[in-house]
C-alpha cells in the first residue's frame, strides 16, 4: 500500500477503504508519512469529502492511534458531553453535578482552550487548588466514590488528532465537515464513556454560523457514535450571543455556581439542564426525556447539584468554599463599565468578536505556551433585543494588564449593534439529533 | 500576505492574483513556505484549476526563481525545441543540425531523463567524449561559431520548478494541466530563446494519453509563450509507438545517424523534419511552413544535417567519427532476439511499458542517483500494423547486465499484442496549434 496512490484515489474522488484510512493514520502517526503528503490528502478530503462509512473507519482509526481509557472499573453506563464550543458557555460546571446527584456516573476529559476563551480545564483551574492532571487510577476512584470527575486528557489520547488538527490549521483544511466530526468523536470514544452527549453550537460565535451545517455535523457526530457502539444524541444549540453573561474562567464559574444556587436563571440555566436532560435519557436512567428533564431540574432546584460540585472541587484538592462565598476566586485589580454610546436595542452581538475582546485581556491563549489571566474577562449586563439608554452599562471588563485593554474595548465596540427596531427573537435551541431521527424545534 | 489565505482562495476555487503567486513561489524558493503548505495548495490547483492568466503568471514566477539565462550575444532570432516525452524520441538530434544547417541558430538547453528513458542529455552522453556541462559562455561561442549547441540545464535554472516536481511527484499532482505546462514553459522561458517549438505527444507512451488534452495543453503553453514575447508553435504527435525502431541511448544517437544519412526513413524521420520546418518557420526563416519543410529535407537529402551534426560533437569534444562509423558508439554484451509466440498483426503496443522495459535493462534511471548504460536498449523490428509468423523476431534485446532481463522480456511481452485482425492505422501527426489558431490534421 502507498500514500501515493491514497491520495490520487481521494484527489479523483473515490472511497477510500478502512485499511487505506488505518495506513494512512497509523503511518502519520509513526512518522513514516510526511506532513506534505498528509497536506495534500487533507485537501483532497475537504474537497471531494468522506461519506459516512469513511468518516466512521477514520474516527476509529484516530481513536485507536493512542490510548483507549477504559472505565470499565467502574460500574454502570457512564455518560461524556461536549459541546463543539463557543463563548461563555459554561454548561459542564452545571450539568455534570445535576446528572450525577441524580445518579449517572459522569467521566469528563476535557482540553485545554486555544483560541478566545478558556476550555473547561481552565476554568477549573480558576477554583484555588483545584487539581485537573488525575491518572486513570485516580480518576475512577473519584467517580466510583462521589459519581464525577474532570480531567484533563491524557498526554496519548488521540495522537492523530494532534497531528492533524495542528496540520490543518496551517493549511485551511479545519472546516471540514468530516474532519471535524472525526476530530472530535475519536477523542469521546477513546475516552471511554458509554454514553455521549453533544451540545453542538450554531451561530456568530460558533464552528457551524449556519443551522443546516450545524444539524450535519451533529447528523454525522450521532452516526459515528452509534456505530460504535456509544449511545450518541447531540442537541443544536444557539451561539449568536454569549451563552452566559460571564466570558472569563473564574467569572464563568462564579455563574455556574450562581446557576446552581437558583440565583441565575435564563439561557446557560435552560441549556445547561436540557443537556443534563438529555444525558440521563441517553444513559437509561428514564425512559422519556420530560422524565429525565424533571429529575435534572429538581436535582438544580434542590441544590443537590451545588452540593455535588462542591464534593467535586473537594476530592480533586480545590477550595470548596468558593460554593458558598464566589468572592474567594481570583479577583481583577479593577472592573470598568463600557456604555451605551446611543439608545436603541442590542440587535446583533458578533460573539466571536467577544470572544476575542476578553482573550486580549488574558482571558484566553493565542499560542498553546501562553498562560491564562483566570480573574479576567467580561460580563454582559445586556443581551440580545435588551433596550438600552444612552450610558447604560451594556457589560463590565474585569480587568488586571491593561496593555491590550482598548483594543480589547474597540472590538467589543465593533461587536455589539445598537437598532432602533427591536430585533425578531433567536431560539435558544434549534432541535435534537437522535440515533434514529432528527427533531427540528424551530 | 499569508500562505494560508492564498490555500484557502484556491480550495474556494477562486482566483489568484499575480501577487500571491509570486509570494507563494518565492516563499517556497527561500523556505519560508513549508512543503506541508505548497503541497495543499497544489492539490487545491490540481482539483480547481487555475486560469490561463494564473497559469501564465505562476510560469513567470517560476521562471524568475533562479537565472534567466542571457544569449543576446548570439545574433538572429536563436530556437529551441522541446519534446514532451516519449518513448524512442530521438528528435533533437536530427532536427537541431537540420535547422542550424538552414542558418538559425539552434540553442537547446536539456534535462537528464527520469523514468523510463534517458532524456536528450544521456543521449548525446552516449557519445564518447561529448561534453554537455557548457557554461553560457561557451555555449554562446560555439552557437556564434557552428550555429547550434546543446548543454545541460545550469544548476539554477527555475529551482522553483525542481522543488515543485519534487513534491508534485509524491503527492499525486503531476497530472494536472496548468502545472505541466508551467513546469515546461518556465525552463523554456528562462534558457533564453525567442523561439520555441513544441512537441506535444499523445498516446499510450505520453503524459498525454488523450488527444484532446493534449491539444488542450498544446494550446495552454503556446498561449503562454506568446504572451510573453517568445514566437512558440506546438505540434502534436502521435505515441502509440515508439517514434523511431531504437530505445536505448546509443541505440537512438545510431538511429539519429541513419536518418540524416539517409538510411532510415520513417516516423522518426518525418516528425523530425516536420519539427524542424516549424522551428524554421517560427523562427522567420521562411514564409510559409511548405517552403521550410522543403528547405529541412533538402538540408537532409543533401547531408548537410549530418555534416552539421559531426560540428556540433567535435565542437563539443566528442568523437565526430561516429556520424561515419556507428560501430564506434558504446556496444552490449549480446543482443537477444524475441520472436513472435504467434502470427498476426502487431495491433497495440503498449509504449510505456517498451519504455520500462528498457529502463529494466539499464537505458533508464529509477532515481536520479542511478547511473544509465548507454549500449543497452530494445530495437523493434516491427511496427503497429506489421504482419508476423511465428518465430519472427519482433525486437532485439541489446544487453549487457543481466540481472532483470527476464522482467524485461515479461512485460515486453504483456506490451505488444497480436491479433488475427489488421489494427487500423494510427496517424502520425494529429495537428499544429500557433498563437492564432488550433489546426487538427487528423
Amino acid at each position: 500500500m502507498r500514500m501515493y496512490d491514497i491520495i490520487a484515489k481521494k484527489r479523483d474522488g473515490r472511497e477510500l477503504t478502512k485499511e487505506e484510512i488505518d495506513f494512512f493514520i497509523k503511518g502519520y502517526v509513526s512518522g513514516s508519512i510526511p506532513d506534505y503528503q498528509v497536506s495534500a490528502l487533507l485537501m483532497a478530503i475537504y474537497i471531494k469529502g468522506l461519506n459516512k462509512r469513511e468518516t466512521a473507519d477514520l474516527t476509529i482509526s484516530m481513536a485507536n492511534s493512542g490510548d483507549m481509557v477504559d472505565l470499565s472499573a467502574i460500574p454502570g453506563i457512564k455518560v461524556d458531553k461536549h459541546s463543539t464550543g463557543g463563548v461563555g458557555d459554561t454548561t459542564t460546571l452545571i450539568t455534570a453535578p445535576l446528572v450525577a446527584a441524580c445518579g449517572v456516573p459522569v467521566v469528563k476529559m476535557s482540553g485545554r482552550g486555544l483560541g478566545h476563551t478558556g476550555g473547561t480545564i481552565d476554568k477549573l483551574e480558576a477554583i484555588p487548588g483545584f487539581n485537573v492532571n488525575l491518572s486513570i487510577d485516580h480518576f475512577t476512584s473519584i467517580v466510583n466514590r462521589i459519581g464525577l470527575a474532570v480531567m484533563s486528557q491524557t498526554q496519548n489520547l488521540v495522537p492523530a488528532d494532534k497531528l492533524l488538527y495542528a496540520l490543518r490549521d496551517v493549511t485551511a483544511t479545519v472546516e471540514s465537515m468530516p474532519l471535524i466530526a472525526s476530530s472530535i468523536m475519536s477523542k469521546k470514544i477513546a475516552a471511554g464513556a458509554d454514553a455521549i452527549v453533544l451540545d453542538v453550537k450554531a451561530g456568530s460565535g460558533a464552528f457551524m454560523q449556519n443551522i443546516d451545517d450545524a444539524f450535519m455535523l451533529a447528523k454525522e457526530m450521532v452516526d459515528i457514535g452509534n456505530s460504535v457502539g456509544r449511545k450518541t444524541t447531540a442537541i443544536v444549540t444557539d451561539m449568536n450571543q454569549p451563552l452566559g453573561l460571564a466570558v472569563g474562567n473564574a467569572l464563568e464559574v462564579r455563574e455556574a455556581v450562581d446557576v446552581l444556587k437558583g440565583r441565575v436563571t435564563g439561557r446557560l440555566r435552560d441549556v445547561s439542564v436540557l443537556l443534563a436532560a438529555y444525558m440521563l435519557y441517553t444513559a437509561g436512567k428514564c425512559g422519556t426525556v420530560d422524565e429525565a428533564r424533571r429529575l435534572a431540574e429538581n436535582a438544580l432546584i434542590s441544590g443537590q447539584g451545588a452540593r455535588k460540585l462542591k464534593e467535586m472541587i473537594r476530592a480533586q484538592g480545590g477550595d470548596e468554599r468558593i460554593v458558598e462565598d464566589t468572592s474567594l476566586l481570583p479577583q481583577p485589580r479593577k472592573i470598568i463599565p463600557f456604555k451605551a454610546d446611543r439608545e436603541g436595542y442590542i440587535s446583533t452581538i458578533k460573539t466571536q468578536e467577544i470572544g476575542i475582546s476578553a482573550q486580549l485581556l488574558g482571558a484566553g491563549r493565542t499560542t498553546k505556551e501562553d498562560s491564562i489571566d483566570p480573574a479576567v474577562g467580561i460580563v454582559m449586563n445586556k443581551q440580545l433585543g435588551d433596550y438600552v439608554n444612552k450610558g447604560d452599562t451594556i457589560a463590565e471588563f474585569y480587568v488586571n494588564e491593561e496593555g491590550r485593554l482598548a483594543e480589547a474595548l474597540d472590538i467589543f465596540h465593533g461587536a455589539v449593534s445598537i437598532t432602533s427596531e427591536k430585533p425578531e427573537r433567536k431560539p435558544l435551541v434549534y432541535g435534537v439529533v437522535t440515533s434514529d431521527k432528527i427533531e427540528r424545534w424551530q
